[in-house]
């Protein structure tokens, strides 16, 4: 049994990984709400905040990247910046300072998505991103100290999420949340590093 | 013939594309020195300004992004946000501005780098806004409008910067600027789209 910190536990996707984590000791944690811990990725000082408040942790799982939606050419300079600091620097951050205070043998779960392999309309910031979660995770691997563990989950729609994102992404096949759950878990409790797990249909 | 402008004209992969464009009028900007225009990709106005200045172009071949190197663990925010402020971003930007100037049919070529696909040490944010500007080149190609191309280059280490870069590259094989010239060339000149063109040996 682990010790893990779930962020964004309250959202569709925190809930996908908690339903694969039953079997782990699940700190939760979120920007609001009825959680353990409440940390904003965007703000480094709250996650070193968050880090020191738990303590001792093996694994971090986090669900969470705001991601501005808009055509590339009406999406501003400083939409591309939200999705930038949130969804890219806010979980390199989880992990740069984060791996100072994780267990020996310790691991990373980070969230891109699927729409950086399967390209839909007003999605450039969210598949740019996710390009660069997918690329963080698949290098940085090979420096993380102590046995350091770091996987990507890259989904596509949740079923539990179709009612929201159905209608912009046409031809697409949502997934349970349970099977989203798996990949959080494979990713935990399992040896591999360096993976992007793709949960698509 | 088609005119271009090259950003970066004056360093080692600004004269790579050079060598590739010769049945082209090219117009050379950079950050300094003995240029047509001098630009700045990190500020949108100098970006605007050259656009404005220049007048017709069909194509935009971008070889420049400055980025930090040092070790995942000792790299700052600061030096981070400096790498995805030119090499990421200022290339998104020099996109989405320059869409409304280029002329019909035109293209864009932006440059990445290798070390996405062949990690090595200090360099994870060099890879990953190189896996960002990757996945932005296949997925905005399906936006432009008007016929506009894009693709990236993604070359390994050149010949010519191979005193520089060598050290930190071994197991690595140089490739002369030649023939990644014939990259940016083949991005120009064709009618190919979302691609990136890898130059390895």
């Amino acid at each position: 049994m682990k010790t893990v910190i779930v962020i964004g536990a309250l959202g569709k996707m925190g809930q996908a990984a908690l339903s694969g984590l039953k079997n782990h000791k699940v700190i939760t944690a979120g920007r609001s709400g009825e959680v353990d811990h409440i940390v904003d990725i965007t703000d480094e000082q709250s996650i070193i905040n968050l880090y020191e408040q738990v303590g001792h942790f093996d694994a971090v799982v986090n669900t969470v990247g705001y991601c501005e939606y808009a055509t590339f050419d009406e999406m501003s300079e400083s939409q591309w910046m939200t999705t930038v600091t949130s969804k890219m620097m806010g979980q390199i951050n989880l992990v740069r300072i984060g791996q100072r205070y994780i267990a020996e043998g310790g691991s990373f779960t980070l969230i891109s998505g699927i729409l950086n392999v399967k390209p839909i309309p007003m999605a450039i910031a969210d598949a740019t991103t996710s390009g660069a979660i997918d690329t963080f995770v698949k290098c940085v691997a090979y420096e993380l100290p102590r046995g350091i563990r770091i996987n990507a989950i890259n989904p596509t729609v949740l079923e539990e999420a179709w009612a929201v994102y159905g209608e912009m992404m046409p031809g697409f096949q949502p997934v349970p949340s349970a099977l989203v759950g798996k990949a959080f878990e494979r990713s935990v409790a399992g040896f591999i590093t360096g993976e992007v797990l793709f949960v698509d249909a």
